[in-house]
């Protein structure tokens, strides 16, 4: 049992007063975890682009102050009343989306999406009393996604938590909290591409490449990446992108292009920009007979995917995944598994690191398109 | 060796001479097969749909006199040059579409659309010589699909004839060659309920039906058929169809009277109408998770598929599916041992039998709505 169990916890955090505006390094208080929750110390956090849209608050309810940060690694401070699954000293992903293992989807072997724990973006508090557990001289100070990981501790909901091999670095394996396994999973888990098969991967930002990894880890043998912005090409070599193609280059339909240098389409397509166009373009650049096409780009509200009825009738098959299908507490530790095995390469994805006071230098090179995932330490 | 091998036949066949008009029994000339063909004595046939598509000659290219009929069993009267499948005296039931064994679609496992042979409806002649093996008089009648059973000979591609057991009664399992795999694959083979998994079908005609008795097979425990015409109900029942639903009893859409009816949504649908209503609705009824819609019926040229990509990105799967995905000559064998083994019954598909002179009668029951599958006698 750790010193601090049972006792508010006083630590720095990083708060978003308002939308748009640089988070702030605050002293906050964090209560100890109720039934079923556990606090964690988060050692290593990193930035998603699903922290800036909410950040930005661009479209959706604003809910503020806040504390984003959902991609992290951390080790189990306490736990509350009823948690038999963590003890303190474990080392442990929060993940943005839970896995409670009682509701229907978690029985099924096929889904992942909870019904207890499901990414819920307007919910500020958590379920056990509907409260904050973070707050500043007594004002409440909302929670993200069920993780709140830019603070030193936080407390999470036990089925947000994902327990994994304590031998694994935390500095590296916190990416797999979010984008890196959402993309890697849509290619190992959903889009399945035989060895030595063709892949188009739309987007070459963190989760498309993380799906290129996918494909090079699947053994196929032509990776296509396409993006509207050439210059991420070079980069995406490492992650097995083998050839490329970028829409503006030319004068028709990006799946003509691609069906055009495949002898008539690819066997995987995996869609990873939320553009609507890029989902119809990797849905109808698969192979008839027998392509598969994975969206996991989140669309625009008022978006409307359109093909035309016999481009399924041809044999090809849509689906989308979300979190790349890992139940988080079930299956992350083997994707951490795939790193420690050295099937799967983090390293490359990690671009910057810095300490916590310069969380806000995070945010900077996430919009200008700099880095692919940036490390901040907590400790730092 | 036959004793009219490489000899004309003359024998009776069914000729259309124009569109809508009915058909004319005529003595025909039956040409020897030539390489990789396969002359073929046909015993019994069936109407399918698709015969009165191309027989009215809405929206297509007219082509007449042509014999029509792509369901039917017979026996191999003699084979062409290079033809070592398949010898006289073999049981087979010819298919509209064919598999050549030699292209990518062919070498795949998951694909049956093959590229020499997969269906045609605009080809009138065979591909050997690109003439036809039927004539009057010396004037040219055309093929239908490789198939033209309303002939009591006629000659395939070796690709389009599949061999059965000879044990196995032709005047039932002919309904095989297509409307009745059609379905039955693509609940078998496609959407693959689990046992006890609930099933939406949309469209109780043959395709409908059969899609039901795939279910049955299955183990599914909800069958739910959905029908404009409730007075197709009561025959389902003999298919497994143990809920019905008429969307025009209801002022919401279909798919969420269907969600209601089963807390979120079906397992499975199969949709075989052809209506892009029904697709989408199909397709939006299968539950989040892990809900799959498998498309079967034949669209419109200039329909278009429409939904949110959210309820992608909800995992769910859309499929379609070209005769059930089974591969004429390798798979169809094994439909009908399924019938031999009485685990498939088809004895309640077929509604009349009637003998060749009356087939004009067939076109009937059809149009009028009164048959599923109505056998056509040859010798009769």
């Amino acid at each position: 049992m750790s010193s601090t169990a049972g006792q508010v916890i006083r630590c720095k955090a990083a708060v978003a007063w308002e939308a748009g505006k640089p988070l702030v390094i605050e002293e906050v208080e964090v209560a100890p975890p109720q039934a079923n929750e556990v606090r964690l110390k988060i050692l290593f956090t990193s930035l998603c682009h699903t922290d800036v849209y909410f950040w930005e608050a661009k479209g959706q309810t604003p809910l503020f102050p806040r504390i984003f940060g959902h991609e992290a690694g951390g080790i189990v401070e306490s736990v509350g009343e009823g948690v038999t699954d963590l003890e303190p000293g474990d080392h442990v992903l929060p993940v943005f989306t839970g896995e409670c293992k009682e509701c229907r989807h978690c029985k099924s072997e096929e889904s992942n999406m909870c019904d207890l724990l499901r990414i819920n973006t307007d919910r500020g508090v958590m379920l056990n009393d509907g409260k904050t557990r973070f707050s500043i001289n007594g004002q409440p100070i909302y929670h993200f996604v069920g993780t709140s990981t830019f603070s030193e501790y936080t407390v999470c909901h036990v089925g947000s938590v994902s327990k994994i091999n304590p031998a694994a670095p935390l500095d590296k394996v916190c990416v797999l909290s979010c984008g890196i396994s959402t993309g890697l999973g849509a290619t190992l888990n959903v889009a399945k591409p035989p060895k030595g098969s063709s892949v188009a991967v739309f987007g070459l930002g963190a989760v498309g490449l993380a799906a290129a990894e996918g494909a090079r880890i699947a053994g196929a043998s032509r990776i296509i990446g396409v993006d509207l912005n050439s210059s991420r090409f070079e980069e995406a070599k490492k992650f097995g992108v083998n050839e490329f193609v970028n829409p503006k280059d030319h004068n028709k339909p990006v799946q003509e292009v691609i069906a055009e240098m495949t002898d008539g389409g690819v066997d995987r397509a995996v869609e990873c920009t939320g553009s609507i166009q890029a989902m119809i373009s990797a849905f109808e650049c698969v192979h008839d007979g027998w392509g598969v096409a994975v969206l996991v780009g989140v669309p625009n509200k008022d978006d409307a995917f359109k093909t035309h009825p016999v481009n399924l009738l041809n044999e090809r098959t849509l689906k989308g995944t979300f979190f790349g299908n890992y139940k988080p507490r079930t299956d992350l530790p083997s994707v951490v598994e795939k790193y420690m095995s050295k099937e799967l390469e983090l390293e490359k994805f990690i671009t910057h690191s810095i300490s916590f006071s310069e969380i806000n230098k995070a945010f900077d090179y996430m919009l200008k398109g700099e880095s692919i995932r940036c490390i901040i330490r907590m400790d730092a």
